[in-house]
Order: C-alpha cells, then structure tokens, then sequence
C-alpha cells in the first residue's frame, strides 16, 4: 500500500519562492503540450492527502484538477465550497492515523502532495515512492521540499525520464530492511 | 573560459554528513569500477580550484587523486606536504580576483570544488556548468550543497546520465541574458 510523492523542485531543493510564487514552474516551454507523466501517476493512486496551503494555492486554478477523492489536512477548515461536494474531504490526525483511516476506506495506493505535508510524512518514513521532477533553476531561497529526518532513508533508483530535453524526473522507491 | 561544478548530493541536496562522513556515498556499489566519467570530466579541466576542508579531506586518500593543478583557497595555509610540491599551490583572494588570476596563467578551464567554495562561486554567479550526480538517499542533515542566493540562476538541461542504474548525473549549463 504505497504512499507516493510526486513534485516538482528547483536544483537547489524548492517548490516555491518565500512568497508562494511558482510562476518559474509554470514557465517552461511545453510545445506539446504535454503533461509530463501526471496522469499516468494520478492513474496509480486512489487517492490524494494535502495540506490546507497546497488546497488553497489549487482553488485559484480555472478548474478543480483531480479526478480522486481529495483529502485536506486541517483543524482549522470546517467546509469546502459545494462544487467540490464529494470531491474533497477535510480529515484531521496524525500522519500514521490518517494512513490508517484512508486505507481503512480501500484508499490503498496514496498521494501524498504539499511541501509540509511531505515533510511531515517523511519524518514518520510513511513515504514509499519519491517521483522528483527537477527544474533547471536555481531559485537561491523558498519553500524547501525536504527538512530534517531523524535517520537517513536509502531508496532504489526505478527510472529517470526526461522532457522536453529540461525537465529530470526521477522516480526513486523506498529500501526497507525487513 | 567556463568555471564547472562536479559533485554528488544526496536527493535532500547534502554533499556530507554533519561530521563530513561520506560513508554513503562510497558505498555505492560498482562492479564495473566505473568512475562514473570522472576522468572525462578531469580531461576537461585545466586546474582545480578547493576549499581548505576539501583539500585535507582529500589528503586522507590513499594516493593523491588529480593530475591537473590544485589551487587552496587559504590564508591560513603555509605550506603543503613535499610530495605535493609542483601539484598543490596555496592561493587567497575573492572568487573573482581567483579567476581572473587563473585565467591570467592560462589556466582557462576551472574545476571549482568543496561545499564552501562552491556556495561563495554560486553566489557571485561565477559558475558556467553544473554536474551534479544524486545519490538514491535522504540523508536528512548534513553540509548542504547549495546556500542562499541573491537572484535565481536559469540552467539548460544538457545531459542526464544514469549510473549503475542508481546514480543520476545531470549536466547543467548556466543560461546569461546578454
């Protein structure tokens, strides 16, 4: 039952700037409009858990963009505007027990999306599969995708794939010694 | 005259550990002893530029690894060992005035290398390529690669290649505005 990650980041480790701003993400060049893999990994999870910062940066996109359920971790938000009624749950708890909860409802093979929401996750090493897309940038300073972890975590290297000649994605998986 | 970077991190972006262990990344298994384009990448540099912390790191070795020119960067430095004596020059000054000397002595090629050097490098926007090999681990603390900058730097993505089906060298070259 693998909790997936799958994000985007400079060389230099960030998913934002301070600000919140990602408009060097969504600047690059994409002739063909491709979708860089998205939808095939979408079509590998049942499920999407993110935080409540990550939630609110997707309502300002022109449509909601996920075809799974969608659920946000947060104590403070007590409803979701009712276009996203049955798409978007609010769930609260710890990362074990939220896992637990999900998969309890046949959510099996999860996405795990937000820069705290990773961080908090992986601290708990209940991260099974890293899919990193590294942008040709250095942004010098931002929101980091990784923070400190107690003990260091060795993966497998499964593939690496390139797009449009700029775009390194490389999808790594979890080494757990039995 | 390019200035190049040649170095592995982890995926969280650590060159060491917090102690300067490097354990994880001599680990790595190579059957084939490959060095993973280490000469080729040598073959193309005229000398090599270090921080005093790397150049007594690699003094551990057992054999001194360069065939090209190694410039300390040091004030505190006097002297290197007598085996080193026409391979090692002890050498001050700001990363600029560095290159500007070097180039001065022909040496057109730089290989600037050591966590330290490379951030004060970076910061200048001294740096032209960028070889970064990523380990398949989270180390979760150590000596960060990459420190804070001014302005955000742009690559272009010219290589990827992978490693024993593990290690993940992308090659980057630094994009200027004109």
């Amino acid at each position: 039952m693998p909790n997936k990650v799958y994000i985007a980041t400079s060389i230099d480790g960030f998913i934002a700037k301070k600000n919140g701003d990602i408009n060097w993400l969504m600047d690059i060049p994409n002739p063909e409009g491709s979708d860089f893999g998205f939808n095939e990994f979408m079509n590998s999870v049942d499920a999407i858990v993110m935080g409540r910062l990550t939630y609110e940066q997707v309502l300002k996109f022109s449509e909601w963009p996920y075809n799974k359920p969608v659920f946000v971790l947060s104590s403070a938000l007590k409803s979701v505007p009712e276009f996203l009624n049955g798409k978007v749950n609010i769930i609260k708890g710890n990362p074990k027990s939220i896992i637990e909860k999900l998969n309890s409802m046949k959510y099996s093979n999860l996405y795990i999306d937000g820069g705290k929401t990773v961080q908090e996750f992986l601290k708990e090493d209940l991260i099974d599969e890293l899919i990193i897309t590294r942008i040709s940038i250095l942004l010098g300073d931002g929101i980091p995708l990784f923070s400190k972890l107690i003990n260091d975590q060795k993966y497998e290297h499964l593939a690496t794939e390139i797009f449009n000649n700029t775009l390194v994605k490389s999808h790594y998986k979890r080494i757990r010694n039995k």
